[in-house]
Order: structure tokens, then C-alpha cells, then sequence
């Protein structure tokens, strides 16, 4: 007993000189935010901390520590806050809601900001509201979902992509954003990295943040039509590396993979045990040759989905992800934890909705984008022609062009267009929806342009 | 430049020997792992990491650390699991899960285990599916939610409660649950410590671990009528201390406060700066007099509601918080990354089912009540007759009777009780629920009756 005591003793006195060297290193922090104010910018963060993570494995060589253990701990360091950040970054919803507001005022905005189609839900979602009452889907139910909604979605996508799925593969969500954040949150830990491949959503980097997870960001580039490299993945990687987001076809350029670099892609995650994130919520939009992650069977990956595009059900809330039934199970927990199960009016819903014909949105959709990209072509806007989803991507070739404020000043003029920086750092593109009808789209391009030429 | 290259190789520097230490303390680790093996358990790790927070508390004092990053910073080092915790506490929903599970094989069950109303939802309800389609309530909104909904929120608490209320006090959740996950995941820091007095539902300490918050139990005793007395409160609370969750109406045992103690413990909680989060879902349904927390209009209360009791609507997955505007923002964060926003065509119905009068539930409610305190008295079942919700808590008078294995061993005799061990350290309790017809109740009852002469 005393022997053990003596242990702790000892253990105690560490922690207690390791909170001593955390207030050290806070003051210097201090003081460099101090310097860095007076001089600018110098080294970027991302060199510096590359530096310090070469410094601390060579370290752990030397004295015999888990590398995992060390690189946990520096990322924790590193990444102080694992609340969500309040960020000043302008997104798509920030301009959004900024719109919103003008329209309370009564001014005429419009929406080519956010991807969220104007046409309504298919009819049958009528029929299904005005039966749920009487049919009495009304109560608790089991937290992933219910069972015979799950099993019309194992059905679903078991015939779609040619695999076997069943009900445990599958975990119903209000909006498949809840999936993601409850499958970055649950599988990943604190001190954990996460791959993202910009320009990308901002949920994904958002989720993470919000868990404490480490994101190393890929930047893709106009000039490479939005494809990242073999090379840049695999610099990537290291050995805290536990997942890869991957979003195809993708928001906000439209890309979709070729099919050798997304299978390239999948054996270096099946190689480097990663998890593999991906959501495929446009997959319905496409227009060339598009395979879903599932095709892969890998054990480790999560296929998010929604009816929010393909059904034009945004506000219902309703998605779901499919993932092996240990995934289910872990995001099941989180999901039982903060919301006993999803509604179950709207999961009956979302059931009959799946017996609709929806294909012909893919045509509208296809047709409006033709409008945007003829349109960007004649406004010399740099764009890579997408592949599916709902938007364009385009470059502004201007000399200090600055989305953001040029977004809000858009608005003034009554359009709305979401700034690039909101998916990485792409000041000089804006993304434009194409989720009104040919005639908006438009009378929309054209104030663009209007705004653009008297810029000159 | 030189400047801040300087300050940086320190930083550097001091992070490495951080690493060491880290080793070391490793390596002490595994030696307590080695030495406990042999000498079986010692002191509890929970009285050594509360001496070991205090030290670091101390040390914090002396040499000007910010207690939130050093306590954040000791978790981690802790390895305190953020994760939800896979305990094998038997609940009343997992007994409510496995009732379902035996239906679906055919087996009839009287549902006595959950707070699940068997009513229907207003028939305002059913007219509000029908008409949600056409008015449009299909689309993306507010994270806090629809401002109309809102409003009438804040106009019908605002009347109810003589209190100022807007809608900018007001968040709509899929549940109030989520609102209980939101509060104390945004305005607590891992590190910090939440009061619950026990028995309670099990959800505040589960959305607490979850987020890393330590939480401290009063247990409160049936001899005392299930109050806390102001010395437990105040022998719970340090300066870690930064919530305190008040239910009443409570479930399980349907207590109310005499007014005075809650008077005296929100002057507590005012006296030592703590968040009151106060779950109100049961206030529709009160024998007696009770007062909402609302009515002290103390900045730091979070009063939770929802459709789910009230109104009969546990399915649709609809409440909300009242609370500070600037807690309000907190919450709608993690909110807007989690779920965008609620399901719009549940907000309309809800808005809509605001405008029922739903006084006869509560009738309803209380008569059940009547029947269950009548059937308890008969079979020598110590209870505390409630107040108000829709539970009776009943202590079985019996040598080594064990709630759990009670529970389901009448699960085969066709009904589900709730354990008491779900709600806090009652081995000996069973929580039996309202929610059926007064002929359901009764044969549910004589089932009970029939088991425990059996057993004797």
C-alpha cells in the first residue's frame, strides 16, 4: 500500500510540474499574439506546428514513448478550443440569413446562395402527411430509426448499388448533418485526425472542431479541375490520421472522382485503416458515370444521405447514414443520447416519399446548370463544368476580388451568391445555385453581370 | 522576426519537456497498473482525482493559470472519457425496448415503464398535417427556430407565467432532451461540475459525462419526502461548480418543492454564479401549487419544455428552452451544427397544437394517479404520493429485492415496471406510470399483486 502511495505521490508531482510548463508556454503564447501584431504575419501556423510534430516523434524515439500518445497530446495543445468556434467566416448561411432578414424588410432577394431546391416535395408527401394521424405514427420509437422505414432503406440502396444491405446497416437522422456530426464525434477521439479535401461543406471541419478533432485540410485547385493528388493524400496521413471525408459529387464544384483515383483513394484508406466519411447527398444529381462508396464494401465507411436534395424535403429533416452495424450502434448511442429517436411523422413520411419518381428533378436541374454555365462563359467566369450537384464554382478574375464583400454587396442589389472562403480558402470564387427556375436564374446571372461590369 | 522566432524555439522547447514529463508520467502509470495487480484495489480513483483537482486548483491560484484551461488540460491527462458511456444500467427504456421486442413476438405487454401518454394528440393536430403542405412549411429556416413559433411560444409562457418573455428567449428542439444535451454541452467546460439530485432521469447525467462534465449527486431519500436539504446542496458545491438541475414536477416521484426550498436553492444558486437548469415537462401536470422557475427571472435558468406530455406528441420529437438570449445564441450554435434546424412542418403542428385546450390530460392524469396510490396502499408499497407527473416511485418492502431483475422477470407475466436503479441508487423502487386506461392500470396492477405473493 504504502509502495503504490508512493506512486501516486509521484504521479501527482508530475502533473503538477506539467501545469506548471502549461502556464509557461500560455505566457509565451501571449506574447507572440503580442509580437505578431506589431510585425504581421510570419511563418504560416501550419509549417510551424509540421515542424514541432517532426521534433516531438524524433523525441519520442529518443526516450521510448507511443508516438499516438505524444501526437495526441501536442494536437491537444495545439487545438485549444473543442467548443464550436465562433468563427467571423462568412458562409453560404450567413448570407442566407442575411437575405432572410432583408426579405423581412421586404426588399426582393434572389436565392442563388443556398442549395435548396424550389420545387416542392413529390405529391405523395402531401398524401403521406394527411395519413399519419389516423395510421398513428405518433410515438417513441427505437433511436435508430423504425424498422420497416430502415428496411425500405436497406431495400432502397441494396438494389440501387448491387450490395447487400440490411436494416442494422442503416441509421435514420434528422438531416444527414446529424449523421456526420454523430459519426465524427463517435468514432473519432479528441487528438484524432480528420481529412478534409477543400473546397468542401463547412460542416465537416465544423463537426470536428467541435469534438476536438485535429482537420488537415487537402486544397484542391481549379487548375488540377478540383482533383487532389495520390501525393497530397499520402503526405497527409500519419499515424494519428483516422478518417477521410469524402463528397462526390461534390459542394460546391460538381466534381465527381475518376473512377481510378476514387478507387486509389479507397485502398490507401483501407490501407492506413482510416475511416471513410462519405456523403453522397447530391448522388442523385449527376450527369456522367458516378460510384457510390458502397460499391467498395469497406468495412469502414459511412455513406451519409438525405432527402433534402432528391426529394426538395430541406426543412423536413430527414436523412440517414449506412455504415457496418458497429458503426450503427456507436452513432445509435449518441443519437439515443440527445434525441430519443428522430420524428416519427416525418420518418412515415420520408418512407412513402421513397416510393416516388424523382428522376426528373435530375433533368431540371441539369437544364438549369446548362443556364449557369452558358451564362458564367459569357460573364468570363472561370468555372470546371460540373459534374452533378446543384451549383457552379466560379472564379472571379479580378485583381483583389474578395467574395465575401462582394457577396454582401450582391445583396444590396438583390442576389444572393455565397463567397468561396466558406469552403476553404477560395477568396476569388463565389458558388451560384441552380436551385430556381431558368427565368430567376436568369434575371439572377444578369445582375451578377451588371454588378460585375460596373465594378470595372 | 528574430523576436518571434525566439519566443517560438521556447515555446518549442517547453512543449518537449512537457512530452517528457508525459513519458514519465506513462511510465508511473504502468507501475500503479503493475502494483495494483497484485494488491487488489485501493483507494477509489474518484477521491484521487478530486485530491489531485484540487492540488492543480491550488496551483492555479498561485501561479495565475486560467482554472478552465488547467482543468480541461487535467482531463485530458486523466483520460476522463468524452465519449457517451456504454454503462449496462438497466432503464426504464431499456426495459421499454425489450417490451418491444417480446410484442413483436407476439406477447401482449401492459406499457407501465414509460412516461408515454396513450391519448391522442388534440385533433388540431391532425388538421395541421393536412394543411402543412399547402401553407408551405417545407423549407430550411432559424436554428432557434420559426420566428412566428417562437413568438407564440414566448406570448403563451409570457401569460402563463406573468413573466417578460420574447422570442428571442425562446429555442425550439426535437424534444426538449435536446435542449438539456444543448445547454450543458455549450455552457459547461469539460472539467466543470453539474449538480442532479437523485432519483432523476437519467439524461442530465448522461448528456453531462458525454460532454465531459463531472457531475455530483444529491440522494434524496423517501423518509424525507424526496427533498434535499439546503446543507446537501451546499456541501455539493466548490469553485468548480457551474450547474445545478432542478426537475419538478419530478420523475420519478412526482415531488414539487414547498415553495420556500426552491426559493432558498435558487438564492444558492444565484449566491454561487450556477447555471439552474430547470426540466418543466411535467408542469401540466400538477395536483398542487407549483411555481415555475421562470418566475425568479434569474439570468442563469434554463427552463426546458415540451409537446411530448402535454400535449400527447412523444413521436413528434418537438420542445424548447427559455432561457437568457445570450445563452439562447450558445445553444442555437451546437444546434445549427448538429440539425440546421427543426423540422419545419413539426414546428407548424406544434404552433398549432399550442392553441388546444389540453386541461383535460391533466384530469385524466391525476384520476390514473388516484388508482395507482389506491392499488399501492393495498399491496404495502411505501410510496410518497406525488404532486403531479404521471409516475408513482414505489419502494418494495422485501429482503433483497432488486428493481432490475423485478423488472424484467415481469416482463414475462405480460408487464413492464421501471427499475428504480435507472434513476439514481434505488435497488429497492420500481417507477410505475400512468400513461394507460384506469381498466389497463388495474389489471397491470393485479399482475404486480399477483408476483410479489408469489415471491413470498
Amino acid at each position: 500500500m504504502s509502495d503504490i502511495n508512493d506512486l501516486r505521490n509521484k504521479m501527482d508531482e508530475v502533473t503538477l510540474q506539467m501545469i506548471k510548463l502549461l502556464k509557461t508556454r500560455t505566457d509565451i503564447a501571449k506574447e507572440i499574439g503580442e509580437v505578431k501584431k506589431n510585425i504581421g504575419k510570419g511563418v504560416t501556423d501550419e509549417t510551424r506546428e509540421e515542424n514541432l510534430r517532426g521534433k516531438v516523434i524524433s523525441l519520442c524515439q529518443e526516450i521510448g514513448l507511443d508516438e499516438k500518445i505524444a501526437t495526441k497530446f501536442l494536437n491537444f495543445l495545439l487545438n485549444e478550443s473543442i467548443k464550436v468556434q465562433s468563427s467571423n467566416k462568412q458562409t453560404h448561411l450567413s448570407i442566407f440569413l442575411k437575405a432572410k432578414e432583408l426579405e423581412q424588410q421586404g426588399k426582393n432577394i434572389i436565392h442563388m446562395e443556398v442549395g435548396e431546391p424550389d420545387f416542392l416535395p413529390p405529391t405523395i408527401v402531401k398524401d403521406a402527411l394527411e395519413e399519419v394521424f389516423d395510421k398513428g405514427f405518433l410515438k417513441y420509437g427505437q433511436a435508430k430509426g423504425m424498422p420497416i422505414f430502415r428496411e425500405a432503406l436497406a431495400k432502397h440502396a441494396s438494389k440501387k448499388f448491387n450490395v447487400d444491405i440490411s436494416q442494422d446497416n442503416i441509421i435514420v437522422s434528422p438531416g444527414a448533418r446529424f449523421s456526420i456530426f454523430t459519426a465524427i464525434t463517435t468514432l473519432l477521439n479528441p487528438g484524432d485526425e480528420m481529412i478534409v479535401i477543400e473546397p468542401a461543406w463547412p460542416a465537416y471541419k465544423d463537426c470536428a472542431l467541435n469534438a476536438g478533432i485535429k482537420v488537415r485540410t487537402i486544397n484542391t485547385s481549379f487548375e488540377n479541375k478540383w482533383e487532389p493528388s495520390i501525393e497530397q493524400i499520402q503526405n497527409t496521413i500519419n499515424t494519428n490520421t483516422k478518417m477521410i471525408v469524402l463528397n462526390y459529387p461534390n459542394n460546391p464544384t460538381g466534381k465527381i472522382l475518376p473512377e481510378k483515383l476514387q478507387d486509389q483513394i479507397i485502398e490507401i484508406a483501407k490501407k492506413n485503416n482510416l475511416y471513410v466519411l462519405s456523403d453522397e447527398i447530391y448522388s442523385e444529381y449527376v450527369k456522367s458515370n458516378w460510384k457510390s462508396v458502397l460499391s467498395y464494401n469497406y468495412e469502414k465507411s459511412i455513406v451519409t444521405q438525405s432527402f433534402s436534395k432528391s426529394h426538395a424535403m430541406t426543412g423536413f429533416r430527414i436523412g440517414y447514414a449506412i455504415a457496418d452495424r458497429k458503426i450503427i450502434e456507436k452513432m445509435a448511442k449518441l443519437e439515443a443520447l440527445c434525441l430519443t429517436n428522430v420524428s416519427e411523422p416525418i420518418q412515415y413520411i420520408a418512407m412513402k416519399a421513397l416510393e416516388a419518381d424523382t428522376s426528373n428533378n435530375n433533368k431540371t436541374v441539369q437544364d438549369r446548370l446548362n443556364i449557369l454555365i452558358q451564362k458564367a462563359n459569357e460573364m468570363n467566369l472561370d468555372i470546371v463544368v460540373p459534374d452533378g450537384a446543384m451549383y457552379i464554382f466560379a472564379r472571379v478574375n479580378k485583381e483583389g476580388f474578395d467574395g465575401v464583400q462582394f457577396a454582401n454587396s450582391t445583396l444590396e442589389k438583390g442576389l444572393a451568391v455565397a463567397p468561396g472562403e466558406g469552403f476553404g480558402n477560395y477568396k476569388n470564387f463565389i458558388r451560384i445555385s441552380a436551385c430556381q427556375d431558368e427565368k430567376t436564374l436568369i434575371e439572377g446571372m444578369n445582375i451578377l453581370k451588371n454588378i460585375m461590369s460596373e465594378d470595372q
